[in-house]
């Protein structure tokens, strides 16, 4: 008897290796006694018909194939739902820690109930439009402003709960969660946080004002940007990968999401054990990486 | 009847000015019916025999006269006990914000019960000697392992409570409260941290591994630091004052204090407002510290 | 007798105070014997009929009104011709450090041959399609290959006359003089160059190779820039205003251009006075943009 | 017949494995006809009796074996004279790019004349003492001037020879040759600068002021730095080795050495090549110390 039984398997779809593990894997499921199945996208790039995955009808478990960003897709589509369990298909992920080799034998052990859950904190990310009308979105990793590279530099304004922030002059602002620390907050300058942590991180992306530093507040507050200039060429991402363009006077609030991702945790390895690796911080032996 | 009874007040003491502000004070708040005295060091700054201050025995209230290093030493020699008043003489400070200007008129209120109390963490500093032998301290910005200029690069191993975190090579290491965030931790490249989190960061100083990045930590957890490399001149610091000097292999453990600092607030003004004006977050009008 | 006779004077098009006052500086060049006219976009936004500005045809003066970005737009329609005065309309630039006020009694005096000419070199950027053909431009501040916010990260392979340099992804990479170095680079992490040296800097924009550094090489040598990836929207730009997309596999090649830009000079200010005063170096007293 | 006919050995003394190299150098280079010696010290720490190298007699070429801090030494010692080849002993150096297994295939071809020199600049430092008198000194990478971590914050002023430049607070102020960029001035967030270039970088130690930036000026101008603050344990340290401690208002002038170093170079490896394998530029390939 399954520890879970009714089990989405989502796959990046721009690899026919990863779409081929995908089905294969809903074959292998259904042999364990399982009720799985691929998603829509999936089972389109797979040539496979429909029943595909629907999240809205309660599966108790989504792999996920492919990438850190494949994971980031999937839940921000279940938005809180299944707990999550990331297979990276290519190299170590922060988010995707089991490889294609471990896959089997891995969720041997999970259907028998040998694994943990690890929450993750979402963010809610609700766009209002100054000319009217709103829309609300969810990120795991990050939300950002940004310009086209082509667009004239852009006035950002800034306030929290406790008031204006800040109004400045750069390429963007990006508002992570813990988890998104490590992806593009890292790349503009931002600092490392623990996974756990009830903390949101601005990281201004260029600014013109020298002093403007990376900034960690609770998450119990909420963050709201203005866009003050016109700009022909502004978007709103969310976890880099989905967008919408924005227009002067929108204003785009961003507050912890009331729901949580749970990632299926199979490993000893730590957060920290993956920073040691990913980033060579274990030891001074190889001399890589540094300069004396 | 005043909403103190036992007030203590520090100073500055290689500031004639505030060591005269310190002696006023006491006199003034005799006068309204306080029992008021200098702290051993200031009264000897000012020719002034004790009575004198003394923590142990139940102020409840201090006054620092000073800057923000003032009142971080007297936050150190208390503990944790009486709330704790800072009066900048100069600039404004992070944590001093009540300028000499208004020291008395903030007084009065304050005597009348018109403040509140905003609580900041301690960390807990124990070094534990490769030869034997530990002792302990209180920071309430930072605990510091740095190298003098003059001695070669060093080797420091960090651990926490989930295991080991890095091996590197630096000029030192920067464990902060968010207080203390906005000192040394800033000048060396790490994040501003809202007050009120329950967090530590651990920021590297001019690192020879260049993937290292400033790590912000749940305070939950403990941070142990060892000295791997032999070196003549190595000193832990104790809010970039106090110090002593390490030997290799010595470990200096980080943790929250029990106890926290309790500090007087008179006025509106936010952490946030305080950045806002001291790094000129504040608006595009005056184009100074920014670029176009 | 003046000491220039033929004057060109442009303008930001988009602020008609700036339009108006180029048509009044033309009058009274006029007035003083030069033959004076607008080039032709701020005669249109003027309601003024040509003769306009033509740079092709000889103009010994150029003054530009606006800002920074003004000068630039001037000086890469010139391409190194006629020495360029900056009059800035609203903060002090680092290229256009007269000001609106002083714009006559300066005029005055280069009109009687009391000012220097600096140099400036200018940058050769030379763009080669996949899929056959090539464009060259000039640039006075900087080269960017840049990524939208919306599409994802790109790779890019970088070499020089020596050989292979890099190959990392990142948002993307700026390429600038001297001149530039206070412009786009110094945003994202670039140093000062002074605007005398013969050099170019490349800074990577948010790179995830956390190792890549920005690194300055003589202006003897030539850069190319290769986009790797696939990508659907990544731009060159050429001083921050204009650009192109670029396709997969387009190669960018940067060198010093032959011709260089000649600044009309008139006061004391060195570009370091520029930077004391801009960034605020000059001193210790005012305690703003700085922390204790 | 050799290609060089006197030559020094000098070796770190803290590795008997190093001394051992070198004494059976030297006699190595005995038996093929060369004339050749240890340096004094090194002859000490080997126990072996003078004649020892003497830098002032006119050797025509100088073998430093350890890494890239035996070499620094060598030349300043040498202080411009004999060509010098570095042999590294544990991992790539940036100057000492042949290793122990290379050592004697390598000397074979540069004794029959196969190798090439490589110019470098020196930077002459001048300490003038505000109690009166000077010393001066040379340095292959840098000159800096900093605190201990026990000591308060240090004011210092700067000017170079077209007139102030910076007033401001910091840990100290990196004073650095292109070919000491990749040395301290990286650690501390400057820039890597081309070997060739006929430049000085200053980099700032963590300031307190946030828009202090690294500057690169021509080394044809001269940079002073004076001590402005009352301070106890602040040094001027030369290659990060030896050093001396300053009082207030002592000034250190900095500026190109007439003389320069000559590196032998035997392989076709280019300083980038070196930035490439040791900061891991190279290539996508491997994943590490990079995010995604």
């Amino acid at each position: 008897m399954s520890h879970f039984s009714r089990i989405g398997v989502v796959s990046r779809v721009d690899s026919p290796e990863a779409v081929r593990t995908a089905v294969e894997l809903v074959d292998w499921l259904g042999r364990r006694g399982c009720t799985a199945a691929l998603d829509e996208e999936t089972a389109l790039a797979g040539g496979h018909p429909p029943p595909y995955f629907v999240p809205e009808e309660g599966w108790d478990l989504v792999i996920a194939l492919g990438g850190d960003g494949t994971l980031l897709a999937a839940a921000r589509g279940l938005g809180g739902g299944a707990p999550i369990l990331g297979v990276n298909l290519g190299r170590l992920g922060f988010l995707t820690e089991v490889s294609r080799s471990e896959l089997y034998p891995v969720l041997v052990r999970i259907l028998d109930g040998e694994y943990s859950l690890e929450e993750r904190s979402l963010l809610a990310v609700t766009l209002t439009r100054a000319e009217g009308g709103s829309t609300s979105h969810r990120v795991l990793n990050d939300a950002v402003v940004g310009k086209s590279v082509l667009s004239r530099i852009i006035d950002l304004a800034v306030s929290t709960a406790g008031g204006p922030l800040a109004r400045f002059r750069a390429d963007g602002l990006i508002v992570s969660t813990p988890t998104g620390s490590t992806a593009y907050n890292l790349s503009a300058g931002g600092p490392i946080l623990d996974p756990s942590l009830p903390v949101m991180v601005l990281t201004p992306i260029c600014p013109h004002t020298l002093t403007l530093r990376p900034l960690v507040v609770p998450d119990t507050t909420w963050i709201e940007v203005r866009l003050e200039s016109r700009a022909d060429e502004v978007f709103l991402t969310f976890d880099g990968r989905e967008g919408t363009q924005l227009a002067q006077h929108d204003r785009v609030r961003i507050e912890r999401a009331p729901e949580r991702v749970r990632l299926v945790r199979v490993r000893r390895r730590s957060f920290f054990d993956n920073l040691r690796e990913k980033l060579r911080w274990g030891g001074l032996e190889d001399g890589k990486g540094r300069l004396v």
